[in-house]
């Protein structure tokens, strides 16, 4: 009885511990399973931490290689640790934290040599004091800096830099006789350790904030025009099933959140972008900050977005005949809409300056017109049970349908919505186009891309249509 | 005439160098004047660039005075350095660098020590081989984790030490003899740095990042309320000079923007939060994951508000009489849903569960019903030519007004919108009621303070009324 007792303990124990590593095992997996596939889909980051791993041994020869090492002497550790601390995902990232790193040390280093020698000209009792104030001061006063905004935004490194160098070597310079050795060292290993950092960031597939930040800002404008276009469309097309089965459509339609959630990731690459040379299209003066007002712009207008997406899915349903009336005029807007968005996309991919833009948004306006002209018609159909002399609603006024006004709330809602949404589009537009006048881009030629020709030539086509019509 | 072309030449160079002087110390002075704007604003940032002063001398008494000097050896600068980069604004960030920094030098400090034994055994040819091979590999291994978001919120700084501790170790290693010793001597200079850094952070004027986040969050539902009541009372009230005249009130109704661009600073203050110990009324297993909901709630309301805003100051003016109706109705919702806000702030500010709150969410969900039923009431105001029966409207209909559809739909905008807020103010409400559960507050007891008391016996008078009415 004991015995089975122990037994069936023993098993307990055991199966307790099997399922415990079992547990372990297949958390750990789905961990290695996870950085597999950030891995794959972003192979850059992959490249990153080996272009980290051959800085260290690029700066390791210097340890290793006796002439070398003679050469910088037993600092040689300082340039290890500037390679670590320094080296970012992005050019820029590196770049201001190299510029800061130097900086930082040569301003407290000269200062601290020089409050040093004031320090040892004063007798020795006073001198921890001496030595020791400034310190404290100087400390707080950077530390306070940090917080200004201005300065966070550019230099936060450099003032910690800044106090920590100027704390070494005002302390140390109380003991260590050969100060002026030091700091000779230290500067040299930072110069070795930062230039083996910028080269090997620049020259081995270099990822340049800059870049990111332009590509951000116009693929989630691609973003957003999808989803708005598929928003409206599913609300007027939708028969409620392509919102379950398709989960690639459903996905492009949440595609303004990214717009609305990027904030921080646009603020901090603007930050470093600024630091970097000219690379590819981009000047060395390329007007970074303006990237931050179209981010604005466009979360300005994903929200709106946000608001129509959730009210669209209301459960007031508008009658079937004021949907298909309607449903023509809402789609050509958020056409239009995306569509002035897509040669947004295209004047900044192609960098050129758009001819076609002001057509586009004109024709976004005209859109907004009908609409509220189409609902202005609106009461002649509702009210009047005689039908109206309109042609082509006589099936439906023949049937004398009275509207209740909350039937409408959906509809009116919807259309003011999209009108708003156009407004603010207007808003992304003047903001790119404030970057093309900045940036100076080219003035849109002849031999431009065949989709913005075919967009050229179906607006025309429309315009005179419009122009017809009025 | 030569000497006057040089005289005037001379006045003008003098004049520039004037403008230029003055120019530098206007902006000099502003900056100045900015930065002691900060300081007077946020006392306690003043005080947090002090701790740093009195940390750093704390840290130098150890160089400075003889007998702690010689225990702690030369390496007391890394020391100086765990002080100047440890140390941060709030207690959990503290407490979370000095706990990452620690674990990164133990562990990369152990493995380094075992490396270099390998690499000592294989003879003085494969040395630097056998000791590079792991710094590439574990470099890049533990670089690249840093891109994983899971590891990159909790252990961003512990890899990076890592990195660099066990770069230093096995390419030391091969030059420093006494590895072992500088490896205590690391570790215990660490410690020393770390624990005060711990202490001048905890013992004097603690900023905790957890009550901080706890503020954060009840202040931004505060303003949330106030600027959706003052949106809609001034449409409806305004007529337009308040707008202009009253900087508080401009700047109240955009409150709704501060829950909007909180993200980033919720995020690294719950990531904080999570590593300080209990403070206040807050365990130390406190659910601040919890909180991120609560503001990934309040800014999806906050989405609404601000379409509101701008929807509301669209061109297109209700007709006055429509106005009238519907003002009270409206206006009693967005008094409802900011009554909910403010029951959840308090619920927040002392802790205790509220027993209001369901009869709150439940008087604000029947005004969005009563609004609704005003709505499908409209009709029958709006197409009879010769009057309804409702004795409130005789002057109204009297006059026989017929009212496009048009000049319904910001109206119907505003009412769809508000709706739509109040079941986003109950998705706040959730967030929180789960915080409540997950937290333990206390249940709500008799001795409550004087204003919910006050709320309850006003909300138990409305719902009487309202219970009739049904």
């Amino acid at each position: 009885m004991a015995n089975e007792k122990e037994c069936g303990s023993v098993h307990g124990v055991y199966s307790r511990l099997q399922s415990l590593i079992a547990s372990f095992l297949s958390k750990n997996w789905r961990f290695l399973e996870k950085a597999w596939k950030l891995g794959a889909s972003e192979p850059r980051k992959v490249i990153h931490c080996l272009k980290v791993g051959v800085a260290l041994s690029l700066v390791s020869l210097f340890y290793y290689m006796r002439p070398l090492y003679d050469g910088v002497g037993g600092t040689a550790m300082w340039a290890v640790m500037t390679v670590v601390v320094v080296f970012e995902y992005t050019v820029g990232a590196t770049l201001y934290k190299c510029i800061n790193r130097a900086t930082g040390t040569f301003l407290a280093g000269s200062l601290g040599i020089g409050v040093h020698w004031v320090a040892s000209q004063s007798g020795e009792k006073f001198e921890p004091i001496i030595a020791g104030i400034p310190v404290f001061l100087l400390a707080s006063a950077a530390t306070f800096s940090r917080f200004i905004p201005s300065i966070k935004a550019r230099f936060d490194y450099g003032a910690m830099i800044f106090i920590l160098t100027f704390s070494l070597v005002s302390v140390a310079g109380y003991r260590v006789e050969k100060l002026f050795e030091m700091a000779h060292n230290r500067v040299s290993t930072i110069v070795l350790g930062t230039s083996i950092c910028i080269c090997t960031s620049m020259l081995i597939c270099p990822v340049w904030a800059g870049n990111e930040l332009h590509l951000l800002i116009y693929r989630n404008m691609e973003k957003l025009a999808d989803s708005l276009e598929g928003c409206v469309a599913e609300y007027f097309n939708g028969d409620g099933t392509v919102k379950t089965s398709d989960d690639d459509f459903s996905k492009k339609l949440q595609g303004y959140k990214f717009a609305l959630n990027s904030k921080a990731s646009e603020e901090s690459m603007a930050n470093f972008a600024r630091w970097e040379p000219a690379h590819g299209p981009f000047n060395f003066r390329h007007p970074w900050k303006q990237y931050l007002k179209i981010g604005a712009a466009m979360r300005n207008c994903s929200c709106c977005v946000e608001s129509l997406s959730s009210c669209i899915n209301s459960e007031i349903q508008i009658p079937e005949f004021l949907k298909k009336n309607f449903s023509e005029g809402c789609m050509r807007l958020s056409a239009h809409c995306s569509k002035v968005l897509k040669e947004l996309v295209v004047t900044m991919k192609t960098m050129t300056k758009s001819s076609t833009t002001d057509l586009l948004v004109e024709e976004m306006n005209f859109s907004v017109q009908e609409l509220q002209n189409a609902l202005k018609a609106l009461p002649n159909q509702l009210i009047s049970p005689h039908g109206s002399a309109n042609d082509a609603k006589v099936e439906t006024t023949s049937k004398q349908v009275i509207v209740p006004v909350i039937e409408i709330v959906p509809l009116a809602t919807t259309i003011s919505l999209l009108s708003e949404i156009a407004a603010r589009i207007e808003g992304i537009v003047d903001a790119v186009e404030d970057l093309a006048d900045l940036a100076e881009f080219k003035p849109a030629t002849d031999n431009k891309p065949e989709q913005s020709q075919c967009v050229m030539d179906k607006t025309d086509d429309e315009t005179m249509k419009v122009l017809q019509k009025v």
